[in-house]
């Protein structure tokens, strides 16, 4: 509970909009982007500048608060519901983008900027931010950072941690950090800003960061390939690796998404299929030119039933927007969608798909699958019902099932959604005592009092 | 002091070969590549494999030993030199490749294994691993991952750290901590790995190694151009970033240093010019003419004496292993060689040539300067004699001088070099107190008993 003294004091200093202490307010910052998790806080601050993020914080120590950053809540581990009441720190409000430095290729910008709008306004500087998480039109740089999120061009460029130069970071104790630079290259001290990149708000709070911009290809081509099994399409994927070709973009749909998909967005899927393929090149139009006539070579080696090259930018775009969609047209399919993000070194990608073709089958539950086929990075979703309480016990023992063949196989329980409060047991499993042990004292030694995001990513002892 | 007791249990372990302890022995493992610092440890071990490193730190916890891990000692920080005695833990006798996984596009080595070494290897099947540091001959990739090393291909390609998937670590306490993997993408759990990349010794043994590797660019052409004037040179670094052109290497030598190269290498260098640029870009060939071209372009505008386009894969490599044996001739025309590795925001990287030129000029010193330009890290090396006193004060106040402009302007003590013991004091200024703070906690969670390299990087209390 927060005093009224504290809330007023908040109101005053933020000002009354940027303070919400109704529950009728505050039941939309329960939750995120994570089904079956909310929780009430039990104030909300909306700071707009560091010097309201730093008081707000003092605030929460004074207190006792527990204190959850938030972006826009598009989350999919659960990482910023207030599940332990306390204060939700809304950072939506510091959306400036600060700098765009073409000197340095660097972008500075607060941490409530939303994602999609970074990369227009770096690209209408001719530079390129590739960082593109399915939630890129409404997901902050703010979440990003804390997520470590991936995206469609992860396979090529990477993900947020490869374009992270700097971040200002406001530790518990209201000590503000700042650590990394313009500097292409810096190794001055322990990687504080590789730390806290993918720490999911439980190490300090980011009022600031400055991002890498790299220039955009000039060209890109986009082909869709179908195939009548799902390990023929795993095959390709193997066989483009193996052809030394690295496509920005190498995604995967299963029919069940295929046919949510279709009705969704009506593209003309065929839906006898049993997956799909999305395959973006980039890069010197020669370049391009010549991975495009390579990939279609392997994919018709590897059996695939029909291959499509979007005929220009705008067929291509639509593709990229219908895969996209996905993860909405399959929560559109059931009263429940319980998303994954199952992770393996890419040579089992065809080993995974089959062991989630037959975990479906034993527990009898449908399950669209899709995701970042290149990364080895699959989103199995189970499309439920949690009234139905035989059909969720089934749906976690799937997911218990499938998590064990895939760290036996070097995998890793999440490849871009994170730990948050939904993963934790996957994770002690993971990495073991000895790696729990060492994240509870790295925990410990920026937030003693745990009152960062508390009870997230680490199991309790 | 080392019992005799635990010397014998040592060479009953490890076997004799693989433990000194005569100071004749041991004086060839008291320094590293850094002028100036040495030291004498107790005892030296070579452990050939992990049982056999985890009884020797089992020794050292027994004994109460300091332990100080060591590649091959080519770094310039001294963050090798045993300056508080004890235990030289080498691990150049780990050296096995353990594998290249054509499948994951990745290689999992021993920490001993040569950086060419891997080079090599992997190159042989096709693949590229880029990470190329001056000492790449002789340094190991341990080595590399515990001081983040970068080289001349960094700016491209970046540096050690953007190559490590999964680091296996003995802790202090002897667990064994397996972090990352053979995924593309791995958002579990706080990113030790990267924490671990560049910390220098001071939280952990690297006793295991993967690395991503990637398709070798298919062509590359190698460009000269010398400069009347350092500031056009600088001029130039500018000009061909914001023409959208990031070359695979992007070099510079001051005529010094050119001086000395070609006294050592014979390659007929104009010795009246004032600088040169050694530039190289990669990549599909069609991408490489065309950015020669603009290359060569922006060179012309920024006032470039003189252009030369190596003639053959013959000519550009003997360039470049003549920018490689840079410091080596500085390092034949004076007693003593002081090397440093100031970096700077692109954007400031004239007004730091300036800034050396002037400080060279005040303090009446003979500076030779190189560098990976493209990076902004620059490498001024003082030519001088460590007996004359008067010299070495004047050294030493270039460097205090040339620093707090450095921080000032945004760059960082160390591009890749590292802390170590040499600039501790810069660090501290650099990162401030609040920094300093957050470090002291990371080691102490770590390494409690601060047996671990202890007094490197972090200034003592």
């Amino acid at each position: 509970m927060i005093s009224q003294t504290a809330v007023t004091a908040l109101s005053e200093k933020l000002g009354r909009k940027n303070v919400l202490s109704e529950k009728e307010d505050l039941l939309t910052l329960g939750y995120d982007a994570t089904p079956g998790l909310s929780a009430l806080p039990d104030i909300a601050v909306y700071p707009t500048r560091l010097e309201e993020l730093l008081f707000a914080l003092q605030v929460a120590r004074d207190e006792g608060l527990a204190v959850v950053p938030r972006g826009s809540g598009t989350g999919l581990s659960g990482g910023s519901v207030p599940h332990k009441g306390g204060m939700v720190l809304c950072l939506g409000r510091m959306n400036r983008i600060l700098e765009i430095d073409e000197a340095n290729l660097t972008a500075t910008v607060e941490p409530g900027v939303i994602t999609l709008d970074l990369f227009d306004a770096v690209m209408a500087k001719g530079l390129f931010y590739p960082p593109d998480p399915g939630s890129q039109k409404v997901s902050t740089l703010g979440g990003n950072v804390m997520e470590n999120a991936g995206g469609l061009r992860g396979l090529k460029y990477g993900v947020t941690r490869d374009y992270v130069m700097a971040l200002q970071c406001v530790l518990p104790d209201g000590s503000v950090i700042d650590t990394g630079g313009k500097n292409v290259k810096d190794v001055a001290g322990y990687a504080f800003k590789d730390l806290l990149v993918g720490s999911e708000g439980t190490l300090g709070v980011i009022s600031q960061i400055t991002v890498r911009l790299i220039p955009p290809p000039r060209s890109k081509k986009t082909l869709l390939a179908y195939f009548d099994t799902m390990p023929k399409a795993g095959e390709a994927v193997t066989r483009i690796i193996a052809a030394r070709i690295i496509p920005s973009t190498l995604e995967i749909m299963d029919r069940t998404t295929m046919i949510c998909v279709e009705e969704h967005a009506g593209i003309g899927l065929p839906l006898e299929m049993a997956a799909l393929l999305l395959i973006e090149v980039d890069g010197h139009p020669a370049a391009v030119e010549e991975e495009a006539t390579a990939v279609r070579t392997v994919l018709q080696q590897a059996g695939a039933a029909e291959i499509k090259l979007a005929a220009d930018a705008d067929e291509a775009a639509s593709l990229a927007a219908a895969r996209r969609t996905a993860l909405s047209a399959l929560a559109r399919k059931s009263p429940t969608t319980i998303l994954e993000d199952a992770t393996v070194p890419r040579s089992k990608l065809a080993d995974t798909f089959a062991e989630i073709e037959r975990l479906a089958e034993k527990y009898r539950l449908v399950v669209g699958t899709f995701g970042h086929a290149g990364d080895g990075n699959l989103h199995p979703t189970v499309l439920c019902d949690e009234r139905d309480r035989g059909e969720m016990e089934r749906t976690h023992a799937f997911y218990e099932e499938l998590y064990e063949k895939v760290l036996a196989w070097g995998g890793t329980v999440s490849g871009e959604h994170g730990i948050g409060l939904a993963k934790k047991a996957f994770l002690a499993r993971q990495i073991g005592p000895a790696g729990i042990a060492v994240m509870r004292r790295i925990k410990n030694s920026f937030d003693p009092r745990g009152m960062l995001n508390p009870g997230k990513i680490i199991m309790e002892e």
